[in-house]
């Protein structure tokens, strides 16, 4: 495991742009399963800016890990998300986005076995150790890519209205994500996070129990996993990192 | 996860060889975590014998993974059966081999990281669902290199005496062991058995839940996990390979 | 450059087996360049034992690196003798055996990059210091796969009269080679050779002049070159591998 | 070959950054080998900016290829400009340094493969097709690291004043650089170069004659490498991008 603590946000984010350009600059295909979210939008501000009509980087294939669908919508809000946030600001060749969704998921561990793997996958985390989709009470760490019904938890009714933006009309009865096995099977995994309320989080995950109850404890077990912090979310684990 | 099945023990046997060459016969520094135990009896033998006075595999570098210490003895119950099944009959120079003990045990885990992390770790596995001297009940999937009290279980003083033979006067009252952490840190891993004995045990580590009482259930959340089984220790899994 | 001595043909043999074994043992696409000759007989009597019917190698595919095509024949003077040797004896699914020859020659050097490059080629050596096709006088080291005409150097039409066993019908006016840049690009070189009239050869290929007159000099500037050879083919490098 | 063509110098500087940041970003010991001179000279600022007080980033460990050392001085011409661009702005840890001079050049080989092999070399290129201190007439492809003297080509005596400004005083009588074959063993190789001048340079290293006579022509046959370009550098090229 190797743990990277920058200052702040901006750095967190400019050193995980790095990292990611640094895989995607190889002559072989890349294949990058990559996150949406909130944690991630100044790295992508950078790279699509590193990226953008760079022919050369043709060789590099992405996927989306996870997706909720929005009745009625062309994309569901992963991809919305990551369209706003990368593929369309990185003009990114449709060609080379692997799109998972409600139609295709059962199919999503084999396609990316036959497209030869994961290179890498991008992960934030929860506040409460879910990556991907895979929360508290919903997946277990045996799971590959599932679909998880909008009732798999008490919390989850609530999390999928803020998913459609308190729209209930267009409320997903399900999501899918990639499972934990299916996320370990990347041949690295990038963590990134900031924030003082990740740092309990974060403590957990890397050097707490391996427990489903906190879904991302698995991680710590893989052995390609670089984690990228700001100080904040690093602030419960400086102990371990003197060791 | 790469399963390959083989018709017996003499093939299984083989085909694990051929692994293990196969990561010796590079020009780089190679790191190979090894077992001791009944499984690996064959396959020793025709390693030792392609192996032995090789001086182009002065470049591979040996490190047994536990080890159960026997008082008034120079080796514990591990590093004697190495040396009798594959370090003597190979001829290893001990330059090449790096002995884990009761008294370095704290330092494994790092001094396998400055040696530049494991290439391969060949584990066998027991009934029980155990790995290395990860029995139910002893360590934990985020243990690092532990050590581990003869009272740690009920059945634990009982294992051990078995271990040495039945001299109450050698039992130990410890034994250390790399704990899952730090075996899924390396590059790659081999898990191979046999017979029909283990059938349930290989079903439950590789598509059972994850979980501590069946400690071998973690590797199959490594990227790189290769098994070899004879048929026999297949037998339960068949549905599982036609997908 | 990793060079290994063996005492005879047939440990020298076993070896090679051995190395690409250890390729073939990966749960990722391998892509194997593989050469026909003398040189190989007794590797493939291993290898085809080792390979037959085990469906777990199907991720293993296969390339010829030169064809000599024979007129009125299906396969040319290379894939026949690789059908012998080995494919057919291995039981090879033809779904995996990547034919070159002189229809497809000019899409070879794509074809394999678009297949992900090849992992390993094994290659035998001539007196003259030849690989694969890449005789002195006929490519120079900036070729890809390439066209060679019978009447390229003086003593060509007589080397081709002896590949169709003397039958002048059959003689073809050229044959097609993978070229030297073609033959570096693969992430591993395997240089295999046996006996005393090859000394020679090898001693100038691994620590003489880079030279087009001695086409397989370039070898020595690959990252990850392995060198198999019997004691005889070593007996003019000893110095060196004591340096 | 990967050949990426930026618009222009500083797009150039900014990717071949990005290159050497993704390879130090990771967790193992990473060795690079780069260049002095005044192609890096923008790259540098970028590099020393990303990499400065980083305490994550102590796995790296850099060496220099060549030096030409001047009389009476601590330092020769080579480490001190990569002081000056580097070492010195970005606070490299003198630790991390690994200096190749006229009294240790022997060994230079002998040690890089004991600390692992390097992962990656930085090379520029000069107009007449040099890199590292191998010009045309003064080292060969088959060379590792070498001493060459002052009157090896008839040019040199004058290119030597210039490399230590014009001062008659302190003219060396020799420099010391890494050869053809010890740059070729390096794992990845990035060549970068800008401007109308290296044009030709450029075309013939990479898509010309392999020749000693024009030294960086070996280049091309590495399976691992990748150019960087602005549009002027590669404006002779174009004809073979398009292929």
């Amino acid at each position: 495991m190797k743990i990277i603590v920058e200052r702040d946000y901006d750095a967190m984010s400019k050193t995980t742009e790095h990292i990611l350009l640094g895989e995607m600059l190889q002559e072989k295909r890349v294949n990058l399963a990559i996150t949406a979210g909130s944690t991630p939008v100044k790295m992508y501000e950078y790279l699509a800016e590193a990226v953008r009509n760079k022919s050369y980087l043709n060789n590099v294939h992405y996927y989306n890990f996870d997706e909720i669908p929005v009745k009625g919508a062309e994309f569901g809000v992963t991809m919305s998300h990551l369209n706003d946030l990368f593929f369309s600001p990185a003009k990114i060749d449709p060609a080379n986005i692997h799109v998972l969704d409600e139609k295709n998921y059962e199919n999503q561990d084999a396609r990316i076995a036959a497209d030869g793997g994961l290179d890498l996958i991008l992960l934030g985390i929860g506040e409460d150790g879910h990556f991907c989709g895979n929360l508290p009470g919903t997946t277990r760490f045996e799971c590959e890519t599932s679909r998880v019904e909008s009732d798999a938890t008490p919390g989850m009714r609530e999390v999928m209205i803020g998913e459609v933006s308190g729209d209930e009309s267009k409320i997903p009865d399900f999501y899918v994500t990639m499972g934990p096995k299916s996320v370990m099977k990347s041949r690295r995994i990038v963590l990134f996070t900031n924030g003082r309320k990740k740092a309990t989080t974060i403590r957990k995950a890397l050097f707490g129990p391996v427990t489903n109850e906190h879904p991302s404890s698995i991680l710590q077990m893989h052995p390609n996993l670089t984690v990228v912090l700001d100080e904040e979310a690093a602030s419960e684990i400086q102990a371990f990192l003197k060791m």
